[in-house]
């Protein structure tokens, strides 16, 4: 027999509870998106992406609901989840926004880019003070394949920039990962079994609350991934990866991990990288450096299988996961 | 920073150097079998599995040398993992056999039956002598969900009988789970992870050869996954599904959780289970009770993608193996 540990068992409990939940949403929730049309049009210029339209999205809501609610009932009983919670419901409320203003409306361009990022900045905000100010954790990172040594953003100017940068650059990175069948949902599965480990190996039986939050997501997005593998039945929308990017970021922040986003969350950077890049470049030079942006789509044009990306990118991740694993004992 | 822990490093550093080790096999053995026409005409009635004709298969080969080469390293320094290597081999030849004959003798049907069970009795004998008798692993199995009791097999009759059912089902299971791009890749993998835990809680520092063979395992499945994810560029091939049977089966046996495998390989099972009910019911009663078996292709008649066949067993597989460390804790 293997010892029995109470917060483990609540973990797994939690797993199944948040599946079972997010389970029955899916088959609640799908029919009556796809009912009502709240799809949107899809703008790729990629040929096989067309038999995507008429796909509902704002399909985040069936791993959000579980999130919110089991989410809650674990931080009533131990606070240190609370700030994930704010991420999580801050930024779902700012995708759902968006993909209301999409969807339902008709408003092609949804929220425009300045608004999306005041409120971004807004929920970031009220995120670091509440990190800050009301919360146990002191603000800063362990150095990965260092991780005697602690970078301390006892400064409050520096805690303040670091963590923008990394909230906004995750929550945006994940959610430009969005866009083929699955691959958020696979990859962020992944990121959370990393996040998982480094959250019983760093906190040690406290946290059980940001520990149980982890277990709870990934109970609800295996349950989504059910109808979101290809060919999808539902995409998450901004909804769901605009919050994916909150728990990321969130998680990463409590735990004083947030540098290993960086080696972890990959996949996420490079996304939104390759779209700032091919921005740039093709204002300044007036040519493009991928095929197409985000780079998803860049390998699907090279003629990889949109099942090939996501695999390959989850497999990435997963080497990389390890890779972190190894820079928190190192 | 997590406590730093010397064989989980090993592990880690296993799964890069296997995965590093398949890749660079792929990419070598790939285009070889793909020039040679080492694959094997698909007799499936399914339309779309004809474009499947000409993906070369033998595959298993890619994974099985780093398996092989580096398990064989682990246990030169700790001899747990002996056991393990004699099914991975054995199981392993008897796969290379069939292939052999199938794919480059081109004799349609391989081994006959008898010649394959014959083989696969033979191999399951010297794995069950050899653990029994020149192994420090006390044959029985740790009961599910009342882990306290162990089931001794004391007896050498009930001992025989048991283990020769456990094996040949698990990897009769194994062999059939693969029948679609990625299938018993990824199912396997999400095994492995779980065997992977359960060897460090039941293990805890001992039994290190074991525990680094399911990392080799791990490691290598991700680079085959690269090239075997929909649509496949190779097949494993009974090469590789008859070996991972072996890994599957001879890891449960040395870690006393052969009682497990009805759990967290229920997939492995309901596959084998499934082509003999359908046999029977044929001949019984001249119906048949799935679409098509294995079970895996009814899913696709009744609608499903293959993706989503993989998607939905894999998920299963994966809760099911949360259940299985529970069962290993209470």
């Amino acid at each position: 027999m293997i010892v029995f540990d109470k917060i483990l068992m609540t973990d797994f409990l939690a797993v199944f509870i948040s599946f079972g939940i997010a389970l029955l949403l899916g088959f609640i929730i799908i029919p009556i998106l796809t009912k009502e049309k709240v799809d949107q049009t899809e703008r790729e210029y990629i040929e096989s992406h067309k038999k995507k339209n008429g796909t509902p999205t704002m399909g985040g809501i069936i791993f959000l609901i579980p999130m919110i609610v089991l989410g809650i009932i674990a931080c009533s009983k131990e606070p240190s989840g609370i700030p994930v919670l704010i991420l999580v419901i801050g930024f779902g409320l700012i995708g759902f926004l968006d993909d209301f203003l999409k969807v339902v409306l008709k408003r092609t361009d949804g929220l425009k880019a300045w608004q999306k990022f005041s409120l971004q900045f807004i929920v970031a905000t009220i995120f670091i003070v509440f990190l800050k100010y009301y919360s146990t954790v002191s603000p800063g990172s362990i150095v990965p394949f260092n991780s005697f040594s602690f970078l301390d953003f006892s400064n409050l100017a520096v805690a303040f920039v670091f963590y923008y940068l990394c909230i906004l650059g995750t929550v945006n990175g994940v959610n430009f990962t969005d866009g083929l069948d699955g691959l958020n949902t696979t990859v962020t599965i992944v990121v959370s079994l990393f996040l998982l480990f480094a959250c019983r190996g760093l906190m040690q039986g406290n946290g059980s609350s940001t520990e149980i939050i982890i277990a709870i997501t990934i109970g609800a997005l295996f349950a989504f991934l059910m109808f979101n593998a290809y060919p999808a039945k539902i995409f998450m929308g901004d909804t769901g990866s605009l919050a994916l990017g909150g728990f990321v970021a969130g998680i990463a922040c409590v735990l004083q991990i947030p540098l290993f986003i960086i080696l972890f969350g990959f996949i996420y950077l490079l996304e939104v990288v390759s779209v700032i890049l091919q921005v740039l470049s093709f204002k300044l030079t007036g040519k493009r450096i991928f095929k197409m942006a985000p780079i998803h789509h860049h390998f699907e044009l090279c003629g990889w299988s949109e099942v090939k990306v996501v695999a390959v990118f989850s497999i990435i991740t997963a080497l990389l996961c390890v890779l972190s694993y190894m820079g928190l004992m190192i």
